[in-house]
């Protein structure tokens, strides 16, 4: 996987942010277990950081919004989505945030790059 | 202006994708010249690089989008969108890129830059 967690297969170097938005997002095992909603960008570096997927029911999450760090979705172009190595319990354990969050405690960001062993971007010039 | 085009100033440090789209854009005059339309993400650094701007109907451009470098829109919290210091002149003459290109052709990116007089991305390290 690349640092970014997209896929530097693709002969097309840059993507549109409503392209990826809405795209589906796959287990490893191949289930597809929902649908990324927007991107989180840092706005100092104009980084994309975090993916918000949409789990539309899948997994019994209902109609939660998660926020994924980005470098744990890397884009399959056989599935035409995004698979990642994040696990069930994971999701289900994992720090939630919403749209209406300001994004501005980077404790509730520290949880949640610990949950999920991801090195924070803020420190390790991801 | 920061590196970014996004102004540091905010107390939020990171900003949703679908909540940059739609946002309008004002000419240094004041006058709101059109609204993004998404941004153009770099698949291998994750960043930011690109905004796509629907000009509807503004300024005499029709529907038409235009590729507009990230670092050339900052956001005014006081207008509630981003402010540009690009003229009526500049964006009549540039170079137009469609969401059905395929973003390959680095040497139209080239003349993007060179147009906005702005350091193209994949050298300076932006």
């Amino acid at each position: 996987m690349d640092q970014t967690g997209m896929s530097t297969t693709s002969p097309k170097p840059l993507i549109e942010s409503d392209r990826v938005e809405g795209t589906a997002v796959y287990a490893a095992n191949g289930h597809r277990i929902g649908t990324i909603k927007c991107l989180v960008i840092e706005k100092v570096s104009g980084k994309v950081v975090y993916a918000t997927m949409s789990f539309g029911g899948f997994l019994g999450f209902g109609n939660k919004l998660h926020t994924i760090p980005w470098e744990k979705l890397v884009y399959d172009p056989s599935l035409g989505g995004y698979r990642t190595d994040i696990t069930e319990d994971q999701l289900r354990a994992a720090p939630t945030f919403t749209q209406d969050d300001d994004w501005s405690d980077r404790s509730r960001e520290r949880d949640l790059h610990e949950h999920y062993r991801v090195p924070p971007y803020w420190i390790s010039g991801f």
